[in-house]
């Protein structure tokens, strides 16, 4: 039995995207910038693989860019955005709950003396555009807010932020980290004036190892990296064609049955808070108004020192697959849990059950059983 | 028909890679920082991969570091150099040959105040240690030199110029851009004391999207990307398992035959040196020394102001893909072939074929007799 409830860590990738990144390094194995038709084949690739990313995206292909992960891209939005407006204000704001990729590069702008500004959620777990908006003045140069968190599944209100952020100060770069939120709730960039947003294709049933990067026409960004010329020079080194060849089979389900998708993510929570109920030890962190492929739990064991890690193991062993918070944070107390100030027990004892478009009922309730009977071993245990 | 002799550009991935690379992503899908047991088995993957190229480069498993190309592992390389050492000097001694991804860096630093001495290749197209010596002073920081040109295939003396530079200089740091060299001619870093050393997958029959850097025990580097601190926080981001199973399975074959395709790359090279021979029009602009995966010759046409890419447009007709020089350089005039003060007549009109483990001599035979005819046709066409 295996059952796999990490998918906001990363998916299993789709079928017809494992038989297309196979393709690609059998037949399709040119590389994109030689000009022979071997090179051209994988050229053409990219170029599809763009054009249905800005479909869904709502925007020009000739605005995205491949990356080798979205840590890759929202390192690259945040350092090439500062770097290549220097004159535009040495302030940053964002939100108290990114991701490590966001938060340790905000860490870093720290140290090179940028003055950054962190965005809490307010008691009810939620974000408010005016908490963004009061925060900003003629010297930010960049906002930087995620579309859904990872560990807990907020919404962030981006559209609505970004939109009134522009019009105060129509100079302002606006990132959006859209990770966790792209294909997960809808984002529209005709209605968003976002002028980076960055995606990655592993959380999307496409491999790990391939990134993308919106960056609005118009707008620069000095680059982190420098070689040859790949990606307008923006992002040099050759693309990954079977990797980028998968994410466009991904792109292409979420195409055809995002819709369908979406509603699986929210029967799927919706069936599985239904069935914690039953649970009296568990309390749900995630706000109703989640996200809905992500809900986020505590089991505190009063007593006990330990970590939601005796969780984790004693459903590894049984083939149930979760987390304990965010995958790239493993070890350390989460700063997103932290940030919603809940208790130190309430957050050693989070557990992250994120669904896919393959997750069943069957392994939602197998889940809810085995948790329960885990809770009962270990409170027996204890005592 | 489809001979590809383009192997320096890219290579196709071993059938042994795609195999490993889609298991990766249908079974050993876990995200590697995950703690549960599907993450334990990616991780595993990971530690597979880097104990085998640690046998093949002698050095330690803990000393590889997994990266998205070797552009990346380049860059870091550099740049994360002389950002960690700011006090070990302002100059940095490398080549006129670099790739690109070294050569644009280089410039880069070059705006951010550093100087940068170019070492030229001799009259016979040689390098010697001497002339990397005699450049360094206590103010450099930094020496990197290529082990293998791209385009010409020159073996630069990697060896004996690190040895004897870190004796003059004990704390100049070294590195080296092995991408063409790596398992195209012997390389043993029990004998080489680099401190830096970027590899490629896509050039040794893995996918494109994987490179890996070699950081001696004891060196540090600034990292390029902040996030959630995978590999040791050198290069975050989430690895991309399925090409590290495909790197894993592409180095596992040069490690069982790793001799056996030097002694065909060797034979592939001096069989079309002798065919070549027959065709009067034809320069060949790689020495004799060179490595033996790439020959770059020239067949300049007189009279005529345009490239090799009519060749290069007449052979892909036909199915035969060659490179008019480096596939991470298309459009300029190499800037390789002019440090070697060829004229620029040769330059415009050079060519690049460069083997595989898998090209046979009837390609060879194929590729040169198409060559004479497509010369006679052009000649014809000029007159």
């Amino acid at each position: 039995m295996e059952i796999y409830l990490d998918n906001c860590a990363t998916t299993k990738v789709c079928d017809e995207g494992i038989a297309a990144a196979a393709a690609a390094m059998k037949t399709t194995y040119g590389n994109p910038s030689s000009l022979h038709p071997k090179g051209v084949e994988a050229e053409a690739l990219l170029t599809e693989t763009r054009k249905r990313l800005a479909r869904l995206l709502h925007c020009a292909p000739e605005e995205l860019y491949f990356t080798g992960s979205a840590t890759e891209s929202n390192n690259l939005s945040l350092f090439g955005a500062v770097g290549a407006y220097p004159r535009n204000g040495k302030t940053v704001v964002s939100s108290a709950v990114e991701h490590p990729s966001v938060e340790n590069a905000l860490k870093q702008l720290e140290k090179r003396g940028y003055r950054v500004k962190r965005v809490f959620p307010r008691k009810d777990g939620l974000f408010y555009p005016e908490d963004f908006l009061s925060q900003l003045t003629p010297d930010t140069v960049l906002l930087t807010i995620m579309l859904v968190n990872n560990e807990v599944g907020t919404v962030l209100p981006v559209a609505e932020t970004i939109t009134r952020a522009k019009k105060n100060f129509p100079k302002l770069l606006c990132h959006v980290d859209a990770v966790q939120g792209f294909s997960k709730i809808p984002f529209d960039l005709r209605k968003i004036p976002a002028d980076l947003v960055s995606i990655s294709g592993h959380k999307i049933y496409a491999p790990k190892g391939i990134g993308a990067l919106f960056i609005r026409k118009g707008v620069r960004l000095a680059p982190l990296l420098f070689g040859g010329g790949q990606e307008k020079g923006v992002r040099p080194g050759t693309e990954s064609v079977p990797l980028i060849a998968a994410f466009n089979e991904a792109l292409k389900l979420i195409e055809e049955n995002g819709n369908q998708y979406l509603e699986h993510y929210r029967a799927c929570n919706q069936y599985l808070r239904e069935r914690l109920q039953e649970v009296p030890e568990v309390i749900i962190n995630s706000p109703v108004q989640c996200a809905p492929h992500v809900l986020n739990i505590s089991v505190p064991l009063s007593g006990q020192k330990g970590t939601a890690q005796i969780f984790l193991e004693a459903l590894g062993k049984k083939g149930i697959y979760i987390s304990g918070g965010s995958a790239c944070s493993k070890g350390e107390l989460s700063h997103v849990l932290s940030a919603y100030g809940f208790s130190k027990e309430r957050i050693r004892y989070a557990l992250r059950i994120s669904f896919s478009k393959d997750t069943t009922f069957e392994e939602l309730d197998i889940f809810a059983e085995t948790l329960k009977e885990e809770i009962l071993r270990l409170k027996a245990v204890i005592k």
